[in-house]
């Protein structure tokens, strides 16, 4: 490998654990609260407004992101025709974010799940994007080993086992810092602005780097790194797969800030808006970390690289069906207001609930669309079709936002100009406001100071990340899917139907 | 029924044919040929520009829109896999227009078959609403048996063996012309703006009144009159359903005008832009018209109205993915223009064409994430979901017009200033104008003259009102799919999600 | 002028007259009924469908097109503080269109008298970029005098005092045919595909070429030709400006098809929707045509071209605004077909009414704004603000659209499937047409008919050319704003802005 | 008064002051820095987080929204041509924020400081709902002087003559907070609902009551409270105008909170996004505050109030053309951020920005052109076309949060993922944030962090409420503007225009 040679082996020792002792550290979970559990005392190292965490759980603006996946546990409970599945792979049934979809079924349930999800949490519930990575990494190992004689598949399998089993979260980390963006991985000035195996030992490999905006990466057991884009021959090093648990040395979190953070620590419950959930981006660092051999899933096949990062968005995109979830939830806070403020039954109300209502359901349409015209890979699982999940995806980058505009219309102006808590509780201030903010008779003011932080939540506040800006740039921005139409649209065949119709005889003239 | 008393009876007399007397005028049709020839000499009543037409096959008016339904036959001889189905009713393939859907699958097919139909032919092919009254008459002739005993659904079962054995077209007439619309069927000043019973015999009955705008009528060989809107106990004369053949005695059509429709009757080919398809919409008139008791399937049972009509509008509303078959003709004619002009390499240029890709496969999925949704009803078949047809429709309200927009951007203002196809034939004028209009090299002028007069046929011309007005108004106008959107919106359930994540306990308060 | 030798003379001859030989053919105008007069016996050469055209005046297509320049006659009388001007070049009121505009004012007067126009009318009537040239003619003729010592301004004054006296109607003929997009007039290989001067003798200069989809082309006394685009040196013969009589030998005009254009030739006055009232565009060739050099006000100064253009479009787009009053008649139709069918009341149809109001009226003051800020020019004129030009016309290129589909929206399906008018007049076809679609009572059936024709006729019929498709693409192409707002924009002063507020101090770092 | 016996004189006694002692306790300002002063000690009642604020001027939260306000005076000593006008009143020149328009340019140079100020401060400044209150009454005292033989307008001239000398900031107190909105002011179960006299003496009289979400209330040196709605003659009591200083014995401040206010007590300014400028929205409570003679203004008017009001909406809908100068600072920090990014040539991204521009101008033209089409009213002032400015502000209503998905767009996910300045700042930390999310070359990360905050401020964050809430609820909601447009869009002489051109003769039918 002497195009990188200086890159490789940076010396640095870790303890060279194998996956045997690293699973050994996991017990299975099933309820919410033993997922909670399952975090505690992992001793990572968390970065937060400049300090250093000691405990993530507790921490009162972390913990209601763990919240969010602590539902996906208990939904399964609940609901287990909806958030589980029968697995082959251990004949048993598994968390449906842990399942390997194994028809157009499979995917249609995992949107059906991603859209309850978002209606009870009103928030990104950070799963999905590992949930996807399961499908990737089934069909591209296989794939891989069909081309190169590699046995990653059977590696991918393994891990399955123990994963289900475990029932543990998997986080997706994809996306690479990219430094400058006109130059290539291996082309950078500093070598680990991509991820890249840093040294090569018996038992495995170390990788250095880092995952930005990862999506509850903090809350994950498991973390698969995966190459961002596609690879050429001088990128062999940064072509690699590899599944490392969270707690691993060398791991270092850096919490992202979001709008409106800090109102999770303040007392009283009612300005968060939504107290009880939230969503997560961390950066993640490695800092040469080690991965046994078992749990490395590529190493150096860059020529699947693209294939990898296509089929991932093919599958991800569709996920933003979640986005209705969250839709369902701003008709429904709309619609209160609308019912507090006694407005619920004018004309102009009722037209923008039904705006709001085609808006997502349109959304829901594509993603749901995509699922059922879903075809066989070779691996034997099934993808989504491409071309409907970008357009899922495209418009989720365009109808939130509307939605969003449509709730601000109906909640009114109070929603921006309504005071504290704390001045809703005060001896003086307190009963001045409980007189002059009484709206319609029988509605208690705190319903309306709580529905319209709820709604200041998700347009502008901490839940406003992922329900738009989220929307806007999450598994890739607006131009992404653009290029991916202008790639899947066929623009030739559609071309010979209007010649056709136009009574165009091409050959007739051999021209354009 | 003595509220309407002078209406029963009006005393005329026609030939009292049984249904076996009718059928005997059919014979099996296979090909495309075949059904033209089948609508030879049928001494049927047309006026069309003040005139009676002698034979509307050879009406060149006419002729295109009975073309768009002959590809229906060739394109099932052609790929019996998309466009026929096996029937169970006779044990044999059929044309899927005259299938009873009995799967999800089958809705889906239809849909595609829909959108094939679409980019062949660029225009309304004629034949979905009769389509969608198979499958509505299926299920609400056996509802209507099991509440009240009649025997409809096996009058229905009998016809339908018949039809599909002979593989006839139906026409549906539906929408009756209403007159003052603040008023009832019975209300009306004249009884006759709704179709109604007017007579009863031992064998039959008879039926008097018009239905305004029916598609493709002319060309069919058997029509269904339906209530157009829910009925009371008051319209009981009007909640008729019966199937009539075509050229029955009694039946008027006045054939509608379109935008540019005489263009059909100049000489040469350029200037009607599709010179091969056009769409129909005709005024039928039944004026007493003859139905035996075996092809009646409703009569009096006013109470299904409503719903007949609702599963009509689910049925339908989904069959407007044609549009998207008309949709791929825009993108492609668009883009062979940009070509023509040397702009294909333009950012814009490419960009409109992903706009209008995304703006068609938004259409596109919500149609066919409709139909996967199906449910079963009580007498077997599958309905589509409600909900997303309706949105399926509305965005065909809106986004045809866009793409409508982008292809006249993208195919310049000579689209409406490029002289006639007479003028580039002309001794003077023609040289004149291939030397002022050449364009790119090696591209044919009149490539350029047939692409352009395409798009203006399909953005201003004859097959602008099967693209734009009728995406606007056919199976119901805008402000219809927004009631039914706020009728399934189901806003309690969402309120619930929004004061679940507010922190709201309403039974505390009581309240709200 | 070596550089295109052989496009030099070639050898044609025609009569030589003098400006004043040119002049002497007219005589003052005050009405329309004159004004029509004078464009009889001109012995223009027109091709019309494949034949020479005896006589324009009284062709049943040319006509509403001459209609719609003659009602600019006649509101100059009716209308006189609107439609008519102090001149100080004669001392005299003339007629606006011919106004050299003198102060913001008189741009703002010639905004409300083309909304007026276009309320009036119903469709393009013509006169604008004749108007618009005016204008630009007098600046950029100053300014190459002041730059090359010419006299080109004297001889534009000279011939506005003629022009104002006369009343006459200027035509711009600007858009070249253009060929190969990627080359330059000099490039080309067919040197005619732009204007150029062929011949230069004593008395004056031939110019060879044609423009392309002339407004009003065939209707104008006179036409001024222009360069469409910015010139290089080797381009120094198309760099060429000239003012030319409509009869002048050499012209020969083939006239551009509109939707529906036939209908005209129809007997009745229903269908035709806007029977009185039309746009015309043609094909002017000039095929070695003299111009006297009193006539020539650019000739090689190919250094003033892009600006030349620049100007006009900055006027013209602002023009535009004549489609507000276009959108007038639409906001009415719709809302008196909302009448006739008894939906007037219905809180949708009014929201829709609104809605297109409100766009029409943003169009408009994007117009009017233009115009209030105008800045003076060295010759003394006016000209209005060129990036709220580009935002006027721009939005014209969207809304315009978007109000045709509410007026479709609102005027039903009926206006699509209505039968012809002379079916309405047959004798068994129209009691039976009378009878089904009697709307309201009170409302003549006429009146709907008359009506649903209109809304057709500007949607889809012949002035959706100029509501539409002119919209669109006339003063140019969305994309031609879009290039001129990015160069108009001023970002780097808007990133300081940024900068500021961000607390970035550039200079501290020397960066960025 | 029997109408409301028991709300009249509650017996509260407060220091009845005359206008002389009022005045007394100001001294004029100049610059910004003595505003602030002004500001200080004046030992007003204010609420914020449930604690009494010792000095507001000196609070973290509040003093960036007096910065905005400070800037005001700054930018009349800095650029006088555009913020200072000559005072026919006081014959000198004065802030124009406290200038009568005398003219339509004086509403445009109002409407060009405004867009100023927004590029300047990057939020909503607070001092235009004063400016348009001191238009509307100088109007409107004068109206009602002519009808009821009052001296209300002398006694305007009065006070603004000391206004303006003294260079005053007077706020708007005008929305009540309107309880169960189906009932009028006089039927309210809680009187104080509505703000009203609740004692007379015979220096003056007592109100009572609160107006909420008051711009700038505790900014303001004097509130003029005012009627929010049309008032009848049982509302005689709420029919009142008057002015009252800031610090008036009675008056409470409760501050409202706004989305990341808290921000702005963290340490560092970089996550402040723009730390400097910010708005503000309080309650202010009147409890029985005392208003001599001379500062009242109406007293029992009430056929008066609906015009006050729509006068204030014409000129304040047009004021909102402010926000296109938040939206020039938008267009800069995405085209900034595109630089750091190194994607600022990309051919979407320029499309974009294009985008944003053509919007944020289409804005600037409606409030332009609404004032440059000012009309003058009796009092001899001028006020802008009442349509146009309802077409400004809906406009607002829509595009801002069009232009802020734009913006986000360019910004990229990074907006929202971006750790806090804290952890930049962190020994081991920091070092590890400043390699990863090195971009371009040359440009330091602190510039990419405070551009994303400044976005992430003004499109979730602090000043997102005066750009995008504000922007949709300030001066009258949504629908407010369209039942304003729906008023006065003539429908019937738009019908007239359809009508002749359709050639419907009316009266030939006395029919529709």
């Amino acid at each position: 490998m002497e195009h990188i040679p200086d890159r490789i082996d940076t010396g640095v020792q870790r303890r060279e654990e194998s996956a045997a002792e690293r699973w050994a550290r996991f017990a299975p979970i099933t309820t919410g609260d033993e997922y909670v559990a399952s975090l505690r005392n992992r001793g990572v190292t968390v970065y937060l407004f400049g300090e250093l965490v000691a405990e993530p759980v507790d921490h009162p603006i972390i913990r209601p992101s763990i919240n969010a996946l602590k539902r996906t546990y208990d939904l399964a409970v609940e609901d287990p025709d909806l958030a589980t599945a029968h697995s082959l792979l251990i004949d048993a049934p598994v968390n449906r974010f842990l399942h390997i979809v194994g028809s157009p079924h499979d995917l249609v349930m995992k949107n059906r799940m991603q859209r309850r999800m978002g209606q009870l949490t009103g928030t990104c519930f950070q799963r999905c994007a590992g949930l996807d990575t399961i499908s990737v990494l089934h069909s591209i190992t296989y794939d891989i080993d069909q081309a190169h004689g590699t046995s990653y598949h059977q590696r991918y399998l393994d891990f399955m086992k123990e994963a289900q089993r475990n029932n543990i979260i998997l986080g997706a980390g994809m996306t690479d810092p990219k430094g400058d963006r006109s130059k290539r991985p291996s082309e950078q000035a500093d070598p680990d602005l991509f991820l890249h195996v840093s040294r090569r030992t018996e038992k495995g490999i170390y990788v250095r780097g880092a995952k930005a905006h990862m999506t509850g990466g903090l809350n994950s057991h498991w973390i698969a790194v995966m190459p961002t884009m596609n690879m050429g021959e001088k990128d062999r090093d940064y072509a690699v797969v590899g599944l490392v648990p969270g707690d691993a040395e060398g791991i270092t979190y850096i919490y992202g800030r979001q709008s409106c953070d800090t109102r999770a620590m303040e007392a009283g419950d009612i300005d968060k808006g939504n107290a009880q959930y939230g969503g997560q981006e961390v950066l993640v660092v490695f800092d040469d970390v080690f991965i046994p051999h078992a749990h490395v899933l590529m190493d150096g096949e860059y020529g699947f690289a693209q294939e990898m990062v296509a089929r991932f968005t093919a599958y991800h995109r569709a996920s933003y069906v979640c986005k209705t979830g969250l839709g369902d939830v701003m008709v429904g806070a709309a619609a209160a207001i609308a019912d507090y403020n006694g407005a619920d039954a004018a004309s102009h109300v009722k037209d923008k609930l039904v705006e709001m209502t085609h808006l997502n359901e349109t959304i829901f349409s594509s993603a749901i669309a995509s699922s059922h015209e879903a075809r066989q890979l070779p691996s034997g699982i099934f993808m989504n079709d491409a071309m409907l999940a970008n357009v899922c995806k495209h418009n989720v980058t365009r109808f939130p936002y509307e939605i969003s505009r449509l709730a601000q219309d109906l909640a009114g102006g109070l929603m921006v100009t309504l005071p504290s808590e704390q001045d809703f509780d005060h001896d003086v201030a307190g009963p001045i406001l409980k007189k002059y903010f009484q709206g319609r008779a029988n509605v208690p003011i705190e319903f309306r100071q709580r529905m319209l932080r709820l709604v200041e939540n998700m347009t502008l506040g901490r839940n406003a990340v992922g329900y738009l800006t989220e929307s806007l740039h999450g598994a890739g921005s607006p131009q992404a899917q653009r290029i991916q139409i202008l790639r899947g649209m066929e623009v030739e065949r559609k071309k010979g139907y209007a010649r056709d119709l136009a009574g165009i005889r091409q050959q007739e003239h051999g021209a354009a």
